[in-house]
């Protein structure tokens, strides 16, 4: 067994639901202080972070990533413990947080440990930012770090997120960008009446049909190069006591945008008010932005690097994809700093029966240790 | 205190909420035995129903109403209390049922009386179809008693229904006649999916959203002499289950047709599946008739023996209607019979506080006799 499947049991064994780091934080600390690395716990809340640097130059390339996960779900439901890390005869290692996102902690640590004692003088920075937070409220974990660090100006160049981004194969697909969210919740105001006497009241859901018909047939844009066109999608509408003989008062409607950067917050936000402002009716909308979009060009030196420590590892021309939900990407890019999300094979995560293929997280060892080495010696 | 006003208090002191009668049939059959009625219960299931007619030859008009009174709502937000039949000193009769239809009932009696003392061998005959179930579901009152003497025969040419009718002023409105009513539940089937993967699901409102618009805007039938405009209304629509990231796999729609005579239950039928039908989606419908639309033409004898006796009454010229909601009357059409109703001012029906003026009941009391010497004297 490799010291990267060592170290990712050993990581997975320890229960660690979103915001419990549980320890993990301890364990990567540890191994990388011998390292040389620079160790800062930087907790809030509840929520364990830790940020490790070794080096005071640039370039300055940060492995980011979460110990926490999600929760087992039935855990008798699994085929072995969800926290016991099993290897099947298939060479398949099971456990909450094997491919979301342990085991690309572990390769990390393994990729760098090596990288290290080859070039131990190397002409750039390496950190660690990780968080005890990624899938749940996302308050208090890598956002907080990254104001953190540009309070103090502390920069970074490069990061390189360990969420699992490959599909068929390892490799074949990394993240270099995602869409933004913005969701909002529409009430749209009637008069409540009996049915029997329309003319007595004002039916919310008769007058939103015109617009609702408009904004799910709107193209808000075609989207570009890096992104699909933005989606507009109603997760929830509801109007009525259950009686059939009311007509209801008024009408709830929850959507939300995933929004390419051909698009910005105020523009979606203007382009819903004038639908709505054009149609018959008193509504009231409040807004959430959950994300903003972001992308790390192609031609960067951050997916040239990665790019080609696929090609060397796995002879695989990766693909560019900004497509699936949101992650915690969408913070650090914020600062400026190329990002791309690099892992393993997403088919299982936040499933009954998580996985990841042992072979494969050996080769992401090799990939990152491959990236480090395009990134900060060639 | 009159005798309409005594037995009005008398009927409304019975608690008699839908289908409990209580007693109220007995009170009526005790009166109006002496004056030449043969009584016949007509109990079904648990409602009971009053039959008694006075006479065999025709014409025959009958008067319809019913016992049974809608629950008070919380007793002690009444001024008095619901089955105290109490009399104000602005001369308003309060309680549940003064105004729907207790109190009509007693004018019926009171005036049949009158008539018979003065014309004891009238040129047709006087009916009573009393039933503890018109505000519940009706299925064991009228409907019944109708099809039971529809089954041996008994024809009537006439029926007053004393259903609260009037609007401003006592006998400013009658109705004659009501729209159907045809309810639906649509169900839209979509496909349930992460909102950030709008292309693997199948959102089932926005497939829904132009079908809804359409429904809601389209113009069934511009109505007619007696009837307003069909009117389509949704009562209810639901979709998603909360959780805003998620595409919801279905959406419930209820919606009800009033319509006019310039429909059938098949012509809205075949014009909804119509619409439906062109659209992108799945779908189940299940349709629910609750009452064909009838009308009783002005130029019958009817009209004509109600609308003189207002005017001889109050002086006012009545005015036709076929709005509102529903009530026995659609039964008791079906069968050929010219069908009116009037009653008391209808504002305060199934509210707290209902109330009727003893006046205008006194008055009642008299268009009622009127009405009989109109069809059976002049």
């Amino acid at each position: 067994m490799t010291e990267t499947i060592q170290l990712a049991r050993q990581l997975i064994q320890i229960e660690s639901v979103t915001p419990d780091d549980n320890g993990c934080q301890h364990v990567i600390a540890d191994y990388l202080r011998p390292l040389g690395f620079q160790i800062e716990p930087m907790p809030f809340g509840d929520v364990s972070n830790l940020w490790a640097r070794r080096g005071e130059t640039g370039p300055f390339i940060v492995f980011a990533g979460h110990t926490d996960v999600v929760p087992t779900g039935p855990a008798d439901q699994w085929q072995y413990p969800p926290f016991s890390a099993h290897i099947d005869d298939k060479g398949q290692l099971y456990g909450r947080g094997s491919a979301d996102m342990k085991s690309s902690i572990a390769c990390f640590m393994v990729a760098t440990k090596r990288f290290v004692a080859k070039h131990p003088d190397p002409k750039g920075s390496i950190g660690f930012l990780i968080t005890s937070d990624e899938e749940g409220p996302a308050v208090d974990g890598t956002v907080k770090v990254v104001e953190a660090l540009e309070a103090r100006g502390e920069k970074y160049d490069y990061c390189l997120v360990g969420e699992p981004s490959s599909s068929q194969q390892l490799g074949d697909s990394i993240k270099n960008g995602r869409r933004g969210s913005l969701s909002g919740r529409l009430t749209v105001k009637g008069i409540q009446g009996h049915i029997a006497y329309p003319e007595l009241a004002e039916n919310p859901i008769h007058t939103l049909a015109p617009a609702l018909k408009t904004l799910t047939e709107t193209v808000w844009d075609t989207g570009n190069e890096y992104f699909p066109p933005t989606s507009f999608q109603v997760s929830n509408i509801h109007a009525g006591t259950g009686a059939t003989n009311v007509i209801p008062g008024d009408c709830v409607v929850d959507f939300n945008f995933r929004f390419s950067t051909e698009q910005t917050p105020n523009s979606l936000k203007q382009a819903v008010h004038a639908i709505l402002d054009g149609c018959e009716f008193h509504y009231d909308l409040q807004w959430n932005l959950s994300g903003l979009p972001f992308i790390t060009p192609a031609e960067g030196k951050l997916i040239q690097a990665v790019s080609k420590a696929i090609k060397q590892k796995t002879g695989l021309q990766t693909q560019l994809s900004t497509g699936g939900g949101t992650s915690d990407g969408r913070f650090i890019a914020q600062t400026g700093a190329q990002v791309i999300e690099l892992g393993p094979l997403n088919a299982t995560i936040h499933k009954i029966d998580e996985h990841v293929s042992v072979d494969d997280l050996n080769q992401l060892t090799d990939i990152y240790e491959q990236t480090l080495i395009n990134l900060l010696v060639d």
